[in-house]
Formats: C-alpha cells, sequence, structure tokens
C-alpha cells in the first residue's frame, strides 16, 4: 500500500489485510483479486494482474485444487501446465459447497477489489454469490465473470473449451493450408484472449471507479473476444460476399507476405508497402519486378501474389535461410527465420527483454517459464512468487480475515 | 468529463479541450490518446480505448494517411481494413516531417493523457518527441512504444510485421497438420496480441497515476507478446527436452480434445477431465471406453489419443453433425461444429451478444464489423463514431489548441 499512500483518495478502501508481501510495486500494487478460476483462461489474466502487482488469492477445492493440476506435462508429480500460469498466486483451499466455505468468500469479498470467476451461469447465483450480492456488503467490488458464451444468448449455459471457442468463431476455417482442413491455432488462443480482454475489463473497471466510488459487473465471453479477432475476416466476406477460407500462410490482402522456400528451409517476408517492395526487390537482385505491371502496388501484388511467389522463389531457393536473413535485414526489409521452440526460448533478443524467467518449484526444481511483456518504466511487472502449492496459503490468508473481525 | 465531476482528484488535469461528444461516458471517459500508430496493432488498441470511452486523436500523414487505408479490401474505395479497427476516433492530418507538425504535436501532448506510438526504436527521438522531452512539459503523459522487438535488445530496429512475429515467436512452428509445414495463424494474433497487452499496459499506467500522480513509458515488444501466449509449449519442451511441432487439432495434453469426423464434417469434442469423458462415452452408447485402462485418466488419454480418437470416430462417423451436436449438448459435453465465417456472423449468439454491428461509412456506405467483447454493466463500451475520413477534424481538434493558447 506503500506507492497510494501519497494520494488521499475518498473512495479508497482502508484495506490493512496484514503485512503486504516485499516488493509489491507495480502498477495495481494494493488491489486484491479473489480468483475462484480454473484451467487456463481465467488463471492467465489473474497472473498478469499479480504481476502487475494485485495481491491474487486463488481458491481451490479442497484436496483437488484447480484441475490444471492434474494436467501434464508433469515433472516429479508437479504439473508444468499449472505451473505456467500460476506464478505470483496464493492459494487457499475452501470448499464453496459447504456454507461455511461460501461464508469465507463471502467475508473475503468484503474487502476485495475483484472477484473473478468462471463458473457457468447460474451457478454463482445457486450459491448465493450472485453479483447483486455481493455488491450489498461491498460496493466497490468488481464483479467478473468469464464464461464459452456469456451471461446473455440462447447458448448461454453451454460449456466451453478453446477448441470449442476455436472452432465456433471461424477462427479454424481460416487457418491452415489452402484447399487443407480447418486448423486449429497450436496455442490456446481460445483461452489466452478472452484472459487479455477480461485483464482489459477489469483494470477499466478499476480505473473507473477511482471516479464514481463504485464496482460493476464485468461480462466476458470467450466466443465475443474470438469474434474480435477476426476483424479482417468479417471485412473480407462482407464486402466480397466469398466466404474466407485456409489460405496457408499468405496474407488475404498484402503481398509479399508469406513464407518463401530458400534452398534449406522457410523464410518468412513480409514486405508491406511499395516502399518495402522495392528494397526487396533491390536487395534480392529482382529489380524488374518494380517495373512489371501485374506488381506495380500493393492490391496488385496481392491479387497476383501466385506468380510473385513463384518468381521470388526461383530467386531465394538458391541460397540458405541465413543468407537472405542477412540481406534483407541489411536492406531493412522485414523478414525472418521459422524458429522452433528450443531456438526461441534461447534467442538472444528474447532473453535481452527477459522474456525466459526461471522459477524454482518445490517439487520440480527449476522450472521456466515465460515473463511478462508488460513493460512499465516505473512500475514494472515482477515475478515475485512461484507457483502455490495447493493450500499453501490457507491459513495466512483466513487468520487475516479472523484478525479484521 | 461529466462522470469525474464528483471526484476530487488532486492529480486530475483540468482538460476542457471543447465540448466532449454526447454520450461519453464509457470506463475512460475524460481520457485523451494521442495515437501515432499504423497498419493493425496500435490501433486494434486504440480502437479498444476508444470503445471505453477514451477521445482518440489519430494522427494521420497528410494526403496519405495510415497505410492501411492502402490495404484492402476495399469498397467504393474505402479500405475495409481500416474501417474495422478505427472507429470511434478522430482523423488528424499533421507533418511530424515538418518543425511545424512536430510543434503541435508537443503542443497536443502537453493536454493529452496517453501518447501511443509505433515507430521504429530512433524516431521519435530524431524527432524531438521523445519521452524525456514530452514528459518535462507532462510528467503525467503515458508514453506507449509498441514495436517488433522492443526498445532495447540485439534486435531492437529491426522491423517486424504480424508474419514475422509469428515466425520468430515459434506460434508457426506448432500450428499445423501433423507431419505437414509451419503455420501461419489466419488472423493477425501477432499484431492483436500485442495490442491487447499495449491495452492492458496503458489503463495499468492510467490507474497507477491516480495515486503517483505521474506518468511513465510502456515499452510492448511484439516478439515478447507471442513469446507470452506459448505457455504450455515452453513448459512442454522444458520438461520433456523434445520440441513440439504442429499436431493437428488435438491438444497436446488433453484428450479428447480435437476435431472428429462426423458422416457429414468435423465435429469439436473437448472433454477435459474424466467427468466430461464418462459422460461422453455414455451419451454417445461408448460406455466400455471408460473400462478401458488406456483411457484410465486424462494423461492416459493424452497418450492413447490416437487409438481413442479411432473407436470415437468409428462412433461419431455414422451420423451427421448436427445429430451429435444434439446429443452431446444435451449431456453437457463442450462440443461444437466447425464454422465458417458467413455462418458466425449470422450466428444467433453472435447476434445476441451485440457482436456485429454497423457503420455507416461515407464512401462505403452501411459495413459490418465486429462488437467489443468488454461488457461491463455501468460504464458499457459504444461505438459512437465510424471510421474518420483522413483529416476528418483536423480543424477541430487544432482549433482547441489555439483557444486553449
Amino acid at each position: 500500500m506503500q506507492m497510494k499512500s501519497n494520494h488521499e483518495n475518498p473512495f479508497s478502501a482502508t484495506r490493512e489485510l496484514g503485512s503486504e508481501p516485499e516488493g509489491t510495486k507495480g502498477a495495481l500494487a494494493g488491489v486484491t483479486v479473489i480468483d475462484l478460476t480454473r484451467y487456463l483462461s481465467g488463471p492467465f489474466c489473474t497472473m498478469i494482474l499479480g504481476d502487475l502487482g494485485a495481491e491474487v488469492v486463488k481458491i481451490e477445492q479442497p484436496g483437488k485444487g484447480d484441475d490444471a493440476r492434474a494436467i501434464g506435462p508433469f515433472v516429479n508429480g508437479e504439473s508444468m501446465y499449472f505451473v505456467s500460469v500460476n506464478r505470483n498466486k496464493k492459494s487457499v483451499e475452501l470448499d464453496l459447497h459447504s456454507p461455511e466455505g461460501r461464508q469465507v468468500l463471502k467475508d473475503l469479498c468484503r474487502s476485495a477489489d475483484v472477484l473473478v470467476e468462471s463458473f457457468r451461469p447460474g451457478t454463482m447465483e445457486k450459491w448465493g454469490l450472485d453479483y447483486e450480492t455481493l455488491k450489498s456488503e461491498n460496493p466497490r467490488l468488481i464483479y467478473a465473470s468469464l464464461t464459452g458464451f456469456g451471461q446473455t444468448g440462447p447458448m448461454r449455459e453451454a460449456p466451453a473449451y478453446d477448441i470449442v471457442v476455436q472452432a465456433m468463431s471461424g477462427i479454424m476455417s481460416i487457418t491452415g493450408q489452402e484447399g487443407g482442413p480447418p486448423t486449429r491455432v497450436g496455442a490456446s488462443i481460445g483461452d489466452l484472449i478472452p484472459g487479455l480482454f477480461l485483464t482489459i475489463g477489469i483494470v477499466s473497471a478499476l480505473y473507473e471507479r477511482e471516479y464514481s466510488g463504485l464496482g460493476q459487473r464485468l461480462d466476458i465471453a470467450m466466443l465475443d473476444c474470438l469474434v474480435t479477432i477476426l476483424e479482417n475476416a468479417i471485412a473480407r466476406y462482407m464486402s466480397t460476399g466469398v466466404a474466407p477460407g485456409p489460405i496457408g500462410n499468405r496474407h488475404p490482402s498484402i503481398a509479399p507476405f508469406d513464407t518463401f522456400q530458400a534452398k534449406d528451409g522457410y523464410l518468412i517476408i513480409a514486405a508491406a508497402n511499395d516502399s518495402l517492395f522495392a528494397r526487396l526487390c533491390t536487395a534480392i537482385g529482382t529489380d524488374e519486378l518494380m517495373q512489371d505491371e501485374r506488381f506495380r502496388d500493393n492490391p496488385s501484388r496481392s491479387k497476383n501474389q501466385s506468380d510473385l511467389k513463384n518468381l521470388l522463389e526461383q530467386v531465394l531457393g538458391q541460397k540458405p535461410v541465413s543468407h537472405w536473413i542477412n540481406v534483407l535485414m541489411s536492406a531493412g526489409v522485414p523478414c525472418a527465420p521459422v524458429l522452433s521452440i528450443p531456438e526461441v526460448v534461447k534467442h538472444p533478443q528474447v532473453l535481452a527483454r527477459g522474456m525466459v524467467l526461471e522459477l524454482i518449484q518445490p517439487l520440480a526444481g527449476k522450472v521456466k517459464v515465460s515473463g511478462s511483456p508488460i513493460k512499465l518504466s516505473r512500475t514494472p511487472p515482477k515475478v515475485q512468487k512461484r507457483a502455490p502449492l495447493l493450500g499453501e496459503h490457507t491459513g495466512e490468508v483466513l487468520q487475516r480475515l479472523q484478525s479484521t473481525d
């Protein structure tokens, strides 16, 4: 709470819930989040809130915990799936199926800033933990719900996971090789992108509360969030009437912007405007393409991208990827090799940015996870705590409640 | 500024820059954003800020504007690529290559809350628009930079677009059919995910400023952001030593969680825990699989997912997708058809959530774009303005500067 002491905010709760962990001075220092979410989407959001300095109290089912604890890969029995998104959190075992457990949750929410939950619509209501009830005891509470389809609409009660919303949002229908089957994005963006929108909604509500003094309800649907990232595909369909399908690695309306075959592997070139296209042609010695009517501007190049690709690959195929990366980098043309995960985690730029961190877990030992990309100069995000064992902070957190009673 | 009037914040600038547009009362009402970004990533961020009620002043190169205006598809000469991410913004033509233009930008920043820029590192410094200079005139300014690789590290000056960071982050190496080539995600997540992290950083800095009274510098790198979403792939590689590759549509550590072939197309089933697996087996009449040692828990099912898939498809292949969706929905098993973009934009759930909006553009006429997924109860996001024509608000915005001089 230290960083807030210089500001007399009439709406700030005086939440002295015990000693804050040393050094918790991120942008969200002083914010307490009660986290009822499991698996990946909600926990990804609360990890970001924790990285930014919020105190995240993760409520877990006694004896079993977050379902993610049962999902591999495992190292010495500790789930790396769980560890990768649960650092900077405290774990409290609490049985929400019992009246006593629910009363403790209510007590926690009375002094909390944010509640995040991802149960199916109706579950929190059934437990008497609905927004209206909790708001009546703490009008400042921000009550954030994350579901597959939202709190409204005909499908509100349907269950969802990553691949369900990847399929239903249309993203699978536009991913994959041309003529091939619909393809799931290899990372769980059906969970992760909603986790990011959930975070934006929560922090925006925290900001707004500084002016209104009031919390509010946030209703995030995984499907909504994935529809949002279709932007260009919706625009394309609406303006042409043609259903977009998988088109391999090229961009639907920019060229050259694709994977190209070099002598020993794939190379990415992204020349998104006329000036970059000119630089590309000069750099690889194909100046004649700049005079070609088929390639005179981006719409023309995009229309004739297949011809252009063939002509470029006739040249690119003669030398290895590393040669072309050097040539194109010197010319200022956006380009890249296609890296594997082992290459990514040891890449000098990734390491220089602190994007690979080491946690020391009680069972698994040293574990590498990704860092935070939110580089704020005065209040940088910090990874201060490894992922918790189940119930590791039950005593500490519940004791505070007694001392404030 | 109305919603803030009930709060005496000692740090709030008294920014009465003229009449606010009617009804601008989102969570970020009263926040002014000066936006120097182009293409997709930065504009996606500032669109979200605008949806949340911030005033976004988009600075564009005179005569030419945002490069996105030259990227198709076009309707009556208006770029749908541009329209899809630039609603709720004002367009001001300003030549940053001229000393006069740069002075106007400085004047705008003196009374702004946020500056967002996506030039290569060094450009703003060269123009005398670096953070230290602007901060000296407005210590409350949040100065957010978005680049391919960040302000630090050996690759800081390299250019990047979506496909460059998709390739370098490893995401392409884990997307695609098993044994097939690395595959670009069909939506521009290399731009959109950094846009989301940029938004989180900006709003977090706005929140923190309520307590410190100070702005700060935000340094977002597209590559960092994509590394963050690898979570599970990094964990898998680190714990097994095996480089993850494309594995089609299945999940690396959950089964059954994949596309399955029904009689007339593909079906998604996501049974992520024992209880859902049991429900699935009962629903489709394969109770015997529950007794099978190969499928006794999620790690076993994941290890034997290929056998499991074959057995499930023997049953699923006998009836059409719609039959199985009904059966599985009734049983509460997460499932989905793989929808095309035309099916998505008319889906009852998508429409019920207000996720398809209509803008009326001056040249293109009625245009459909995606809505905002950040459903806040008291301060819902609003789409109040269509995408601007180039320079449409130059007079209005610059006039304000004169009236406050």
